[in-house]
């Protein structure tokens, strides 16, 4: 009867250790989204296939978990589907449902199909498992969380760069150190206007983003297979040449774009960015690259991304401007820029730098041990005291052996055990134990209380 | 090409009014489970099917929502199958995986597979959604979250102790007078044991579990029906008709259980467990139900449903103990206690009797006025301070007309505005306006950080 259990490949169990660290990490983000003014939402894991379908591209669509139609499905099937074993054919067929692909589609729905009952412009955050079918690998899963904050229907820089703050407040509290880059999609449609390839932008930016990898032999080279001429490479190497500062780009830019009106509009914004920055403190790095496209097609403005200083991880949060995010759903004219942070790149991040803070991990901070009869009536009143003034803690559930309950202590992590024998109880004087340095002390209830409540 | 947005039946979309009051529920929940030394845990929204199939009896089993295979999965169906037009037999050839129905199964599988890694006994918490494929109606949800604590590897009543405990530290810090009911798988069967009746104990839980809804003698009918012959309905009566406090139960239970081992094993745990109850304090009330049985068969010793006394909606919280909770995944022997909190249910009761705590509501303690230009360079300065005091707060993102502004302070139910024009900037003294009473003052950044803190 019985089975060796598993889990389906690519998703993940975590134990008491890794739950606890990952709380810590999305507790983090979700306290600064906070302090920021945005505001929860949850939208269902299951969508109908209807909103996911298409809005990926035709990978994407491949990559969706489909749920399979309750009762008897295939009863309504036309039976040349089935004869003609087309599975793809027959998916529409048996499957209305599709499990979350990401968070910004289902909130793109969601604001359309509830815009009467939200305030404009709408600052949401949302923290919540997403679901791909993607060939599972080292650091790539089928069910992960991402952590995403967007705001919807206004086009204020302000919010970029309160997106940009809440990067580096994040990061700051993590204590990580990070590059935040920052582009524009103007200035790369600037780019493409003065090779006079504007219909190539796509080509452009999907060789560009490339640069970091391949180098810069390579990437001319995929743009001369994609049809771009020589002389429109020779405008294209003084931009991807420019040195100095992210102003000091700017300025050369704004020269090298004076007959492409997007190029010069994303010089504006770039530059008013820049200008807010300027007036707060920010610890991180923040650079304008020009080769930054995120392989995206959507973003319309600004585009950020987040890579670690100290670990080669690849982009660990990231996020754009894209105009019209909702006019798919009927919500036509909504601008919206956000920001998603990768909650599972940045556990690995701070787990191969050891930063996870160590008072939090260790979530109870007393054992009581148990001695049975009388001993563990009082330790029961005890043991209520305790908690009543908040402080975590736990009585062994038997009188078993000391060496047992001490190791359970240890192996838990339990920073203090409480012993509770006959001359404890008349002199309502107890002896705790730190488990560190083995010191003991005998305490009144109250005192113990104030010493654990110092430790917490 | 818009469509018009809406997501499956039965799943719901939580707007932020909504995801706060929720998460204040899960926030309580979590931090009662963590005071009590419980670890979180988490698993996979997917499970195999093998490891839920059979586990929730034939019913179960047609409510999991299943996973279609990726890829071209009917490559390898049987075209019998599919001629047969046989949608439970293809099921299992398209589909490997499916959404988890409860938390239980998949922490005993989780519990075999990571053996290893867990310290025992082992007690842990869960707060995941559960989806099942039930027709939806009011109340009922085809996914809804469940907020589990169980503790495994261990015999000791002190276990059923805490989660009392931990019921009733649940719904005082919820403001929720609360009734707390127990009984005692061994209490059924010595009753089933003095009608003579040992094989007959499904049936009879089944029939007195309705005696509160369809009375003591559509109960009896019931049992007739299943063939309970009148001399031990004769014995069953006085049982049901016992008065008195639960110790007085108890007492006459003894007796009555003169010749059943097991009733007697049932009465003396029960006695362990208020002897216990009399050392702490408990703001429930707490009484015997011996006709509680929760339906549920595969409890084996106490069984502790919770409900409202202050607003009919059926049971908000519930559990007991069951042997064997790991047998099914090949780690006999292992004992399982554990309660689970509707959150669903008891969001409804908090709701009707609007005890939702009024500060936690509202996230944002103050909104900075846009004028625009100086103003507006000024304003971003001052609010990096307010937040670096970690105070949430956000600037309006355009210098939109006062009203909007103020209308969106209002409508987010923000507590203050800040205003800052030319006089204040000179000044070094802001205006403070308190959008609740319209009282205005001015302030200093310094001071009104203070006065901010202290509202929080």
């Amino acid at each position: 009867m019985a089975q060796k259990p598993g889990i389906p490949k690519g998703t993940r169990d975590f134990v008491p250790a890794e739950a606890i660290r990952r709380n810590f990490i999305f507790n983090t983000i979700r306290s600064v989204f906070e302090l920021f003014g945005y505001l929860p939402i949850e939208t269902p894991a299951m969508e109908n296939l209807s909103t996911l379908l298409g809005k990926y591209g035709e990978e994407g669509d491949k990559l969706l978990f489909k749920i399979l139609n309750s009762g008897d499905y295939l009863q309504k099937v036309n039976s040349d589907l089935l004869h003609n074993g087309d599975s793809n054919g027959l998916s529409s067929e048996i499957s209305e449902k599709g499990l979350r692909y990401d968070l910004t589609v289902p909130f793109a729905r969601f604001v359309v199909q509830h815009q009467n009952e939200l305030v404009f412009p709408f600052k949401r955050y949302q923290i919540q498992p997403v679901w791909r079918a993607d060939r599972p690998q080292k650091g790539r899963y089928r069910e992960f969380y991402q952590c995403d904050a967007d705001v919807i229907g206004s086009n204020s820089l302000l919010n970029e760069l309160d997106l940009i703050q809440i990067i580096d407040e994040v990061f700051k509290r993590f204590q990580l150190k990070v590059n935040i880059k920052i582009n524009h999609r103007k200035l790369l449609s600037g780019l493409a206007d003065i090779m006079d390839a504007p219909d190539k932008l796509i080509d452009l930016t999907v060789a560009i983003d490339k640069l970091d990898k391949i180098g810069l032999e390579a990437v001319l080279d995929e743009l001369r297979n994609k049809g771009i001429d020589e002389s429109a490479i020779e405008k294209l190497l003084p931009v991807l040449n420019l040195k100095g500062s992210s102003m000091q780009k700017l300025q050369d830019l704004r020269i090298l774009f004076e007959h492409s009106e997007l190029g010069l509009q994303g010089v504006t914004e770039m530059e008013q960015m820049l200008d807010f920055i300027t007036l707060i403190d920010l610890q991180a790095d923040l650079e304008i690259d020009l080769s930054l496209a995120r392989g995206l097609n959507y973003y319309t403005g600004v585009i950020i991304e987040v890579k670690s200083n100290e670990v080669e991880i690849g982009s660990i949060t990231g996020g754009g401007r894209y105009d019209d995010l909702t006019g798919i759903f009927g919500l036509p004219g909504m601008s919206g820029v956000g920001i998603s942070f990768g909650a599972d790149r940045i556990y690995d991040v701070l787990l191969q730098l050891d930063r996870f803070p160590e008072q939090n991990l260790n979530q109870t901070k007393l054992l009581l041990i148990n001695f049975g009869g009388d001993d563990e009536r009082y330790a029961i009143q005890v043991l209520q005291k305790i908690r009543a003034a908040g402080v975590n803690a736990e009585l062994y559930p038997d009188a078993a052996k000391l060496k047992k309950q001490f190791a359970y202590a240890d192996k838990r992590d339990i920073p203090n055990v409480l012993i509770i024998g006959a001359e404890e109880r008349s002199s309502h004087h107890l002896t705790m134990k730190n488990m560190r340095d083995g010191s003991q002390n005998r305490l009144s209830i109250d005192d113990l209380i104030q010493e654990l409540k110092g430790n917490n």
